[in-house]
């Protein structure tokens, strides 16, 4: 039977699942893990034969080997006598700014981690300057936007069979979907938006200090990646127009607890946003945006029409349009952009689609 | 460099997009035609090296050679010395009860033709038993629903992955959502079915008689393919209930002139049932459902709320909405499901993912 030797980095809330996915996975390839790492702790087979992945969790959190660079993780997979890949469940820069070494030695890569394809564009190069050509690994991200939604694989494939993107908007972050879906609704509400925050962050669905959401840099790191994928060779995540939803003012108070104290204060704001949008019976949402023939993208707030897709949100959704020569009506893929079991689910067909072409 | 050879049936309107999409790709691997077959001409490379495809058209049609069987494209393609791919453009229903013939030579096979897939499910076992199994060809074909939409390679990889359908709902009809589209809008009209159905054959939106758009069996057909995949062993596109549109008075009339003139008869009985459900502040679409719980299949008019996705539709967009154990809020497709360009397009994305896969 073919077979794939695979590193994985990370069992958190999504590389739990993923482990849980991949070793569940019924077919003619054998998936083995011949390395499970977190920060401090990590498993490693000496002779490539697979990991017994049946009590992971245990064994892990009991293992007293030193843990191993990214660098050393290559070494060890680049002499896999299996085809390998590497994936990535952190969010960890210095692990994506190693992927260059796994992919020149061979090694895949599979992520939900959107940091190498949203941080200096030279990254992005070093990567995908060579992802792909014979003798290098691949790279497959397709949670690292709208999770488990099929997004970048189909646009890929989109440009790769000579499509062209004219305009790409969606709504990238669950987060910030929720927050607007609530906030302006196309039914009437005095819904505060310094409410809806509180409660997306008692609902679990903010980072720990909501800041982190409302500062508009994950759907900008989202964005970047959408552009180049479509041909913008965006400088980096912070190269653009972002709009921040945080108030000048708030920005530096010390703690997440005392912004969401103060946040009324500015509840004015939003409110007439709102309220000049309903009167031209349009809702408010939180937006990113590229413009291909402008060569231009942005992260903000923009108005919907109660009958545009956009504005019929619910939950939490994600939803993206692809506007592009062959789909002048654009694309629309809409649906849960967050969650361990979809997000997991994005990475796993990363790897089936990667093993599919490399095992042996 | 790795290569493929491939085999071409049938060059009309999605199969000449697709030869021109084919020969500009870019890339790491080769994708040599060296059959081109319509139904009365053929070219074929006697050696299997590249028939020249700058000039296929002329030489096509000026081709002498006699036509060949499936049986003896499958013959050819066996001794090929590169894997070999097989892409069947037509809707011809004897070519496609010869893919188990390709797949069993461990011909891999491309197609948009729904026929093998929704025709007896003994046909479909005949395939799907083999293919992807060691040895064997794969079979991909996504143009089969929805065109180009990224719908069944996702679907495939949810369930691959873990996943399980609940329910799956959509507009599989260009034609019949145009038609709905128009005849039963949000904004409230006087338009009557009959006059929709002649715009849209005016258009050129309707096969050439009407009526074989308006009997449902095409999207029968396409709901088959997504209930089969979903776990389902619908035995064929003719064995669940399916409403027709054409009133039973005129199935039997001559001709598709004389059925569109006889048509505005039977206006009233539309016209009530969007009345009905205006009343409730619906609109009437035209549905393929797959309830995969319960077992069970239809084709049928459906009531939508304004507010839901289905009722916002443009034009004659394909809309399709997927609910699983991993998306309780359904996952939604929505976009062109028809047109040469992104037909040819989710067939080529097919070829592209084969020749990945087996090319050496
Ligand atoms: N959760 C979602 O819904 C979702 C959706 C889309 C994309 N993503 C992306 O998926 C990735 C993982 O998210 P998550 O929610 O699973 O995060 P998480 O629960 O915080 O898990 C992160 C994991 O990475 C490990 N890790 C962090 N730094 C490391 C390092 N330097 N070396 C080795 N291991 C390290 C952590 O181990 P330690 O505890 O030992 O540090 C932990 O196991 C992120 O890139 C995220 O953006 C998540
Ligand atoms: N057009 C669309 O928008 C669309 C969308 C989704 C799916 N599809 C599917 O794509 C397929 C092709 O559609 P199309 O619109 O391109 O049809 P088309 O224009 O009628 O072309 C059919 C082609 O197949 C050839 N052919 C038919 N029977 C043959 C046979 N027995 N042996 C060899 N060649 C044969 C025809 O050649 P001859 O003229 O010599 O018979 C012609 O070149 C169909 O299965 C259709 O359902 C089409």
């Amino acid at each position: 039977m073919a077979g794939v030797n695979i590193a994985i980095i990370g069992a958190g809330v999504v590389g739990s699942e993923l482990i849980s996915q991949l070793t569940s996975l019924k077919g003619y390839i054998e998936y083995n893990v011949v390395i499970l790492a977190e920060s401090k702790h990590v498993l490693r087979s000496e002779d490539y034969s697979p990991l017994n992945m049946s009590s992971w969790k245990q064994n892990l959190a009991a293992s007293s080997k030193p843990p191993m660079s990214p660098a050393q993780i290559a070494d060890f997979m680049k002499k896999s006598p299996l085809p390998a890949i590497l994936v990535d469940n952190t969010s960890n820069q210095t692990i994506a700014n190693s992927y260059p070494i796994f992919i020149k030695a061979g090694i895949s890569v599979a992520t939900p981690n959107k940091k190498a394809f949203s941080s200096d564009i030279k990254l992005w190069n070093s990567i995908f300057d060579y992802a792909g050509k014979p003798g290098y690994g691949l790279c497959y991200h397709e949670s690292s936007v709208g999770a488990g939604l099929p997004l970048i694989s189909p646009l890929k494939e989109m440009i790769l069979t000579g499509d062209e993107v004219l305009k790409i908007e969606g709504i990238f972050s669950g987060t910030l979907s929720y927050i607007f879906n609530e906030f302006s609704a196309v039914k009437p509400s005095n819904t505060k938006f310094s409410d809806v925050v509180k409660i997306a962050k008692q609902k679990g669905y903010t980072e720990p200090d909501p800041r982190d959401d409302l500062n508009g840099l994950d759907v900008a790191r989202k964005v970047t990646i959408l552009a180049r994928i479509s041909g913008l060779p965006v400088e980096s995540a912070t190269s653009f127009p972002v709009q921040s939803l945080i108030p000048k003012e708030l920005e530096s108070v010390s703690s997440g607890d005392e912004f969401l104290q103060r946040l009324p204060e500015f509840d004015d704001q939003m409110e007439s946003l709102k309220a000049e949008a309903a009167k031209e019976g349009k809702v408010l949402r939180f937006i990113g945006t590229v413009d291909v023939p402008s060569k231009k993208t942005s992260v903000k707030i923009l108005k919907y029409d109660f009958s545009h897709p956009f504005a019929s949100l619910k939950g939490s959704d994600n939803v993206i349009s692809i506007k592009t020569k062959r789909y002048p009506n654009p694309l629309i893929i809409q649906g849960a952009g967050a969650g361990a079991a979809v997000t997991a689910m994005g990475v796993l067909g990363d790897v089936i689609k990667i093993a599919q072409r490399i095992a042996h």
